[in-house]
C-alpha cells in the first residue's frame, strides 16, 4: 500500500494521523511535481484504504491486488466432509507420529475416541533427514489407520510426501498433510490439489506468512477442497524448543486473513512439558484446532517419542474444548 | 546431561526407554571400555536425573552446574514494593512509549488507574536506531511520570539506558527496565543491579534463552531484586508482525524454570490488531503479566504510534486479569 | 565427540589443553566414578582422536559414527562425462535462468563458449512461489538447451521438480540439480539417485551443513554419481541481499568434509554489482566452482533479470579461473 | 526508491526494463489518477536514478534521503594516525583475545612485529555471557597492552565496555573497538564519539546493514574519527561454524557503500581449521582488512583459544597481503 501525500501539505501532521492509525510508513520519498509517497509496511494494522483517503492532505491510495485471491475467498470455515472447522468450532487432532502396526494404530484410536477425540493422525510416509532412518510403514500402514478410525468413527489426516502416493493416500484419508519439508515443493501441491481433498499445510521451517499463503494458492488453484494451515514452528538461533512456535501469525491468519489455522505443538516444542501450555496459548491467539502426538506406550514408539503425550494427558486440552465449543 | 549406558546393556532398549520418557538424545558414542555414552539435548523435557539412573542399563547420569544459580533461587514471585507478581496474579503493565509532557503522561495514567492498572510505564531515555530520532524527553520526563504515578496510587516501570542514569531513574521509579537493545550490555546490568532495585530484563532480539537467564544473573548477582524477564518478539526472516514474539520461550521460563514471565504483545507484534489476541495467548502459556503500549492520543505520539492502544481497547486483557486473579 | 577425564587429573589443565588444540568443550560433567565428561562442540576444528587421547588425565575420546558415510567417501572430486570437478580444478557453470526460447539459449550458449565456459545452466522447469508466476516452458525447453549444448559442446545442467520429469531431464542432461526448495523432498532425492548421473544439489535456504550431507547421503545411496554441493545463500533477516552467502559452510565443506562446492552469487545476492566479488571471494574460500546467471538482453528475460550478468561481465571472473587451474 | 509509470504507459515492458537493469521491484500498485508506482526493493543493485527516470514511461523517480549523511561522506578510507586503511591497502589486526599479563602481550607483539604486523589488538575489558567468567584484567592490561605496542612499534585497538572507561581507554589505543554486544548500545556509542578516535564497529550479531550503518552515523555524529567497519559473523541456525560470516554484506559495504571493511574470520568462524580461507575470502569480498585472534601459547589462553592461531600461522594470510598493496 502506498500513500500519495499532496505537495502542499503538513507532511509531518499526515505522518502523526497514518502513525495514530496503525500504520508503519517508511521515510517520504518526494514525486518530481512535489508530492510524497509513503510506503505502507507490512507488519501495519489493517486499515481500509478509504478511511486512509479520508486523511487532510491525502491525494491518492494505492494497494497491490492479492497474490492469493483463492485464499482469501476460503474464508474461516474448513470443510471436513460433514463437519466444519473454525475458530468458533476448534478441533483436536491426535495421533502417533508413526502408525507402527494394526494394533497400536487401533488401540490409540480407541483410547481417542473413549476421550471424545474425532480427528486421527498417524504416518504412513516419514520424511526423515537420514536416508537410513525409519521411513514408515508404508501403504499398508495406511490400510491400518483407515481400519482404525473406521472402527471408532473417526476421521483421519496423514501426510503424503510423494506425488506417486496421492491417489492411494487419498483412498485412505479424509484429510491430505503437506509436511514442512515439502511446502515449497509445488509438483506434489499441484498433485494433492487435483485430489480436490481437503488439505492440512504446514508452513515451511523458514517460509514468510506470505509464502505460506502462496502455497495455500496452489493448492486451492489445483482444486483442493478447504486449506487449513498448520504452524509448527519456525526454525531459528535458539535450540531451547525444537522449533519456536509462531503464534502471531497464527494470530495473523485468524484475526487478519480470516482462515482456519491448526496449531502443532508437539513440533512447536518438542518437549512434552510444554504442550498442553502452549496448546491453550494457540487456541487464545485464534487457532481453529490444535495437532497433538500421542502415544500410549511411547517407550516403544518407532519416532518422536520424545515430543508425545499419552492420552490421558489430553484431558486439559479437551476441557478447554470442550469450553470454546 | 550425560548418560553412561553399560556396555553389556541393550543400547536400543535403553534408547527407546529414554525417548519414551521424553528425552531426545544424541547418537550413542562408545568409551573405550565399551560403555555408549548418550547426550541429552536441551530441547527435552526435564527428567530428574534420578529417574533416569534407575532405567535397566545406565549405569550413570552426570549433569553439568547450572550456570545460574542465583536466577534458579529466585522463584515464580517477583516482588515490587508490598506486591506479588506471579503467574497465580498476573498483572498488566501499560503507558506510553515515550513520556512526553506533564499533561500526556497524567492524562494517561488518569485513564489507566479508572480502568485498574496499576502499573504505569513511560520512557524518559529512548534508544533509537538513528541519532537523529526523538531520543526522550530525559530527566524531566522522569519527573512527569513519577508525578502522574503518585496522583494515581500507581507503580513506575521505565528504561534506564545508561550506566549514568541508574541513580536519577533509580530514584523516580519501583522497577528499572533493561531494553532488548542493552541485554548484552554488561557493564549496564551491573551498573542496575546495584541499585538494589526489582528489574524488568527484556530478552535481546537474538539472545538464546540461556543467554538471557545469564543475563538475569548478572542481575541478581550484583544485587538487584526481583528479576522479571520480559519477552518481546526476536528477529527472524518475517516481515508480517514486527518480531517473532517467542511463547515458547514463556512457557519454559514460566513452567520449566519456574521464573515471573512478562510478555509485551506491542513490540511482539507491532500491530495493534494482534495485541490482545496474543495478550491472551501469552497469559495461556504461562506469562505473569502484559506489558502493553497505550496512548490516549496516538495521532500526536513521538513514537511508536502504530502499536499502541487506546486506553479503552484494554477492556479485555482486563476482565482477562481479574478472571485469573 | 566426548572426552572423559579421570577422575584424578586436573580437569582445568585438561580444559585449557583442549582449547589449545581448538576444542570447544561444554562444561564438565561429573559421572558417579568421579571421571569428568567433556561433549566436543560441532563448531570445534577438526583433531584426530589420537592427538586427544594423549593428553595427559583423558582416559578415553569416543565420536559417534558419521551419519552421511557415502558423502564422506566420495572426496573432493566430482565426475562430469570425462571431465574432473574440484577446487584445484574449478569451473564455471553459466546460463540463463529460464530457457525461453531456441534463439535466445542459442545465442548465450554461443556467446558463453566463445569465452570458454564449459557448462551451461538453464531452467525449463521453473518453482515458482506463485502459481500464476511464469513456470518455465517445459519439455520443450529441455530439447533447446540439449540442442544449444550440442551446437557448443557444453555439458548441461539443468533443474527437475518432480518425480516424474526424472528420466527426461536425465536424457537432456550431463547433471541433474536439486533445487533448494526441494532439498528436503526426499522422494525427489531418491527419484533422481536412481538415475545414476551426477548431481548439483542445492542447499535449502534453512539447512543445516548436517541436514545438506544428508541430503547428499539420499542421493549416493540412491545411485546417484558425484554430488557437488551448491552454497546459494541462507535466509535471514536482512533484506540488502537476496540471501546470506555462506561461505563460511563453503570453507567447511571444501576443507574439513574434502568435497566439491559449487557457489552461486547471483542467488547468494540477488545483486548484480555483488556477483562478481562473491563469485572472488567464494573461489578464495574453497569453491570447486561457481554458478551464475547470465543473460544477453535481461530486459528480455522472463525471470531474475535483477540478478542475471551479461556474458562480458564474466571476464573477471574466467580470467580468475584460468589462473587458478 | 519508488518509479512512478505513466497511466498509458506499456508497463509490462517498463518492467521489464527495470528488471533487465538490476532492479527488483514490487508489483505495482495504481494511483487513482492513474499512473502506477513501483516499489524498488533493497537488494537490488544501485541504479542511477537519473538513468531510470529516461525509461519510456516513466514519469518521475523518487529517493528517500539517506538516513546516514556522515558515514555516506565518509569515503573508503580509514585514517588511523598517520595510515590509511582502504582496501587498496588492506592491513591486518592480530593479537589476543585477552591481554592476559605483560610477558604475554610483550611476547606476542614481538612475534607479530617481526612478521610484520602493524596493528596489535588485545582486550583489557571483556564482555562474558556469564558473571562468573573471566572478565578482562581490566586497567593495568591497558598498560601492558600499551607498552607491548610502544616497545615493537605497533598501533592498539582494543574494546571499550563500559562509558566510565572511554577515556582511560583512549588514553592507551589508536582505535577504540566497539563489541558485537554493544553496536546497540548508544549511550556507549555517543561516549565514544566524543573521544574523537578511530572506531573499530562490530556489527551486532542480527543487525541489518542498515542499523550497522546507523550505528556508525552515532560515531560519527558524536566526533569519531574514521569508522572502520567489522563484520564479526551474525546468528543464525547452524551450529557447525560459531557464527555465520556475511561476507556479501562486507562487499556490498565496501564495493556500493564504499566503506573501510575489516573482517573478523576468527569469531566468524570459531574454527582455527577455517580462519585461513575466510580470511582469503574476506579479501576477495573487498575487505580493508582482516582482524585474527593471535596466541603462542593458546593452551595457557583465559578465552577463546580454539579460535586463536599462532603467530606464524598468519604466514598465507600476510604473504596475501604484501601482494594486494
Amino acid at each position: 500500500m502506498i500513500v500519495t501525500v499532496s505537495h502542499d501539505a503538513d507532511l509531518k501532521q499526515v505522518n502523526r494521523t497514518l502513525a495514530g492509525m496503525g500504520l508503519w510508513v517508511s521515510p517520504a520519498e518526494r514525486k518530481e511535481d512535489g508530492d510524497a509517497l509513503l510506503v505502507v509496511q507490512p507488519s501495519s494494522t489493517v486499515v481500509d484504504a478509504r478511511e486512509i483517503r479520508k486523511v487532510p492532505g491525502v491525494s491518492s491510495v494505492s494497494a497491490p491486488e492479492s497474490a492469493h485471491p483463492r485464499v482469501d475467498e476460503q474464508g474461516p470455515v474448513a470443510r471436513i466432509g460433514a463437519s466444519s472447522v473454525s475458530r468458533d468450532a476448534p478441533i483436536l487432532i491426535a495421533g502417533p507420529c508413526s502408525v507402527e502396526s494394526p494394533e497400536q494404530i487401533g488401540r490409540i484410536a480407541a483410547a481417542l475416541k473413549e476421550r471424545g477425540v474425532r480427528y486421527l493422525r498417524g504416518g504412513a510416509f516419514k520424511p526423515r533427514t537420514s536416508p537410513y532412518a525409519f521411513q514408515g510403514r508404508g501403504p499398508d500402514a495406511l490400510g491400518w489407520l483407515r481400519q482404525a478410525a473406521d472402527a471408532n468413527g473417526l476421521a483421519v489426516i496423514t501426510e503424503v510426501l510423494s506425488e506417486r502416493d496421492v491417489s492411494v493416500v487419498a483412498e485412505h484419508a479424509e484429510v491430505l498433510q503437506i509436511g514442512s519439508r515439502n511446502m515449497h515443493n509445488y509438483a506434489l501441491l499441484k498433485a494433492v490439489g487435483k485430489a480436490s481433498k481437503p488439505v492440512l499445510l504446514k508452513r515451511s521451517m523458514s517460509a514468510t506468512v506470505e509464502e505460506w499463503l502462496l502455497a495455500g494458492e496452489y493448492l486451492l488453484s489445483s482444486g483442493a477442497g478447504s486449506v487449513m494451515f498448520c504452524e509448527r514452528g519456525v526454525r531459528t538461533f535458539d535450540e531451547s524448543t525444537r522449533n519456536l512456535l509462531d503464534l502471531g501469525a497464527v494470530a495473523l491468519l485468524a484475526h487478519v486473513h480470516n482462515l482456519p489455522v491448526i496449531v502443532d505443538p508437539s513440533h512447536g516444542t518438542g518437549r512434552r512439558d510444554l504442550i498442553v501450555p502452549l496448546a491453550r496459548a494457540a487456541l487464545a491467539a485464534g487457532a481453529a484446532g490444535v495437532m497433538i502426538e500421542v502415544h500410549d506406550k511411547p517407550e516403544q514408539a518407532e519416532s518422536d517419542a520424545p515430543q508425545a503425550l499419552h492420552p490421558e494427558a489430553l484431558a486439559p486440552v479437551l476441557s478447554l474444548l470442550r469450553g470454546a465449543s
